[in-house]
């Protein structure tokens, strides 16, 4: 019979809740047994655990955050850290763990497989959008909409005292979030990682907005680019404008996840399910081109996503 | 020298003010011309119109409706409709019309394009999604969200006072908009026009769950079922439990639209200037496995997208 | 030593969980016990109830709903379920009885308090603010700003169509919300229970605003009024308008409490444990003119709270 | 005939638009002019202007920010910026003066109003809360709601994670926002520039918490406390909690202002047209006690409004 061992781990993206009661109620009835480890790699450590039912799932699927908990844990990177994993997970039997997070949880993953005596499995859950083998994470939709609510408010006070707003969002290295936001929200720039970010063309840009009559200008910013304060104050220097910065931060993180975020927890979840029952290890869910799919560990996180560049262009050339 | 006309017709859909935008902000430094005619296929008709410059878009993205106005048009439908609308698109100089809309609108842009005289396109705008073609409508993203926030409140009511709730959501004859909004809403069961609703299998499943110990049970129905109000009343009748009918209504047409909705929009407003622009004429836009795309417009209006009956099972069995 | 009793009772509204948060949280640190009884009034004569300590109201000041459960109950109208809920308080020595709920509740609880074996406390906590005694109960600024949400979106439809919106808010027999609601959505006109509709003055606003050049029309109706589908019909039928009804229902009762019904939960849940402290009994807390009082049981229930025509007369004013 | 200008200053907040609408809808059926000055007291001295009717206002009572535009002017401060705004409010024959804003800018309407020549009157309108002589500026409300939708968002993070977070909010030099916002969001703790932060006050705090098996703490901060960089890091210097500071910014200016915040925008705009009529000049609308009455314009501006420290206590006592 097989034990599925299941785990949120990093930072927290609203849908992980919807993975797990997916994963559980999938599971269940195909006569598997869940075990549920909590606070991250952590809990696998230090064998912080309980077992899941039909029920202990029950009115979660629109709540952020995960109710299993989430921990840093730099203890996972070391050889001792993961055999103290080994030993609980073999301790409880568990013959496959379903690792639910972003880039670095599937690192940690697949550090565990390499020693084989477990199955593993990922359900990329991110807010960051960050990992190769997926167009899309669970809760990045989410996250885009918040910071998306957050830029309208900040567009009524931009617009009312005719300001120069930097917002910077999240997206760690990445910028997925920042483009999302930047083309949904209509603003006038993105900046992002990716792309070297050139303040000449910045200046030169807001000089000819204002020519054109634009009562307001927004920059997003992913928060991999650098000090956005330094940036802010030189514009400010440069050309008198009222430029100011406003940090999104921990915001995107909660809430309760989207229409898409849960649907895509629903498919991802269930996938992983069947997954483990066909034996199909070691692999991470994905959807690409509209299509639940899996990509292998290793290649997911070796490769690097690309993000679409002609999206900035046409940002920029919808916000003329 | 191209001269754009641009329509709105049909009910209105969240994106269709951002669609406008990114046709007016791409072709008009493509050297074309847009005019905006008014009410939908009435302002054709009419002749109510007004040209739109870049400015005559800004700060529109984020706003729900249609500042061009739309309306029913039953004229449209006859051949003197249409005669009349082509002189005044002659009138004009247009030489190609971008009709923004759903199922509906679309026909009716098919009808104009039997004439020849003129360019057609469609964007497929709606709430509905039920255009064949794409495997989204801009709009019904943010719909489901709507509709979603509404049943996470109802469920508050649900589950304090245990009891069940049908709730009626929109989609005309299709049940995208019911199957997305169930599935993501964590729903019991969903009811749609694809497939015959079976009181006997839903009494059974309301007896199942109480044994387990549910509190609340959801059941999202489209609009295009049939009398809801019967039964509801059956349920209650034939079980006596405390059953109650919610019809969310207009609320799932108008709002902010969502990021996904946006982008789409911004999207497709600028795949449709580029096929304006190589004369790819009467087509519609679409995304096809997360892909810009066209669709013939005959094949579009004659031909029926299949709904994903497989997600039914999948909500049901999440659902446990 | 105080042993109280808690129990929700009628339609759930936002901010009860608050409530019962404040007064665990209030009663605990002061001695005293604090029992929760399950489902409403059919709690009390079924005797269905659990312990509350200070971390069984951990993270829900932000739900709808009540988790202690409501439901309707008419056997608490008869002796003998009066009779039974007595016999149950003594069992569990209940010295103090709290009802958190509308009009119909504290209805019950005056009853019960007659017989004078148990102190009986009211808070006021109702979407429909049907209370003597309080400015406000507990939930109605949540369900205002929640029909409001409903309204914004349903202007966008509205205003893109040029139609007329009857739009029906909640209320039971008064016109609390309704007024609250229109008022705030800059509705043309406000129907009410307390005052005869008069449909041809209507007509005649809806001619003038017509001339005015007004794109749209809300008609905010509260469900007191009667049967507004052959009101809707009838207007279209004397104006050829495109009108519409639209029942918000549901919606209305759930959600996560705003800040100000949080806030009165707050207010309201200390002071009556320092009422039950002082046994200040057979009261109701209450807030008038800006402050935290109470008013006798029986005051509370046979008087009947004045609506503020003078807004309905404001709201056209500021509509023109 | 009374001309009335109307001006709104200082930082924007939401409901600014209503007021303008209500004056508006109040004053032109009373035979009055209405002239909208633009930009705030800037528009004043550089005569930028434009007359309003009935139709001026239409569609924005949900709209955030303002349509006059805001901006500061420290030239308005001056002698010289005075009597240059006098000049042109003589030009435009305006009798009365009506001004839109918090603290700093009713100063700016009381150095006016010294000059005898032209009657003035304030709106309160500030998301600070900061204005003696009402119990409550237009504004606040929403903004309140905004900062507690984005902590019920942290919320999530923070319990998912077992961290402590400092959520920085605005209002100034004063603590009205940070001790509403505490008090719904069900914060540990709240810290106002009215009451000496204690570091070793708050780590006994955590430590108790921490030993109560409390899963989260929230510490809400007003901005006026000072600098919370340094407070967060000796807090994770002192205890080794995961503590993280989290601004929430701009946000909490902008957004469609609640039904609270725009039922008092038409009470106070329709007050203060009634006040302009009967010549009841320099003085300030406001709301005392749930009633709307008006306070004279020196005394708002020299008194400093108290706030109830009880609500801090009640705000820990909750929190146990």
């Amino acid at each position: 019979m097989k034990r599925i061992g299941v785990v949120t781990s990093g930072g927290d993206a609203p849908g992980m809740n919807a993975v797990i009661r997916a994963i559980v109620r999938r599971a269940i009835p195909m006569e598997m047994k869940v075990i549920g480890f909590e606070n991250g790699y952590s809990g696998l450590i230090a064998d912080e655990n309980r077992p899941l039912n039909l029920r202990s799932v029950s009115g979660i699927i629109n709540f952020g955050g995960t109710f299993l908990g989430s921990r840093r844990c730099p203890e996972f990177k070391t050889e001792e850290g993961l055999k103290k994993a080994l030993v609980n997970l073999k301790k409880h039997e568990i013959t496959d763990l379903i690792v639910i997070g972003g880039d670095g949880s599937l690192n940690g993953a697949l550090d565990l497989s390499r020693f084989d005596s477990i199955n593993v499995y990922g359900v990329p859950c991110s807010i960051d959008n960050d990992v190769y083998g997926t167009d899309e994470t669970v809760g990045f939709d989410t996250a885009v909409n918040t910071a998306l609510w957050a830029i309208d408010r900040i567009r009524d006070t931009a617009t009312s005292h005719r300001r120069v707003f930097v917002v910077e969002v999240m997206g760690r290295k990445r910028g997925f979030l920042a483009l999302s936001v930047g083309l949904a929200a209509g603003s006038e720039k993105i900046l992002v990682p990716e792309v070297k970010v050139d303040i000449e063309e910045v200046l030169e840009l807001l000089e000819n907005n204002r020519k054109k009559g634009k009562k307001s200008n927004i920059i997003v910013a992913a928060e991999g680019v650098g000090d956005l304060r330094m940036f802010t104050q030189k514009i400010h220097r440069k050309t008198g404008y009222d430029v100011r910065l406003s940090v999104l931060g921990y915001i995107q993180r909660g809430g309760s996840p989207t229409a898409r975020s849960r649907i895509l927890a629903n498919l991802f979840g269930s996938e992983v399910v069947r997954m483990v029952e066909f034996e199909n290890k070691n692999r991470v869910v994905g959807l690409l081109n509209g299509k639940v799919t899996s990509t292998g560990l290793e290649e997911a996180c070796e490769k690097k996503k690309p993000l679409d560049l002609d999206l900035l262009r046409l940002t920029e050339q919808l916000a003329t």
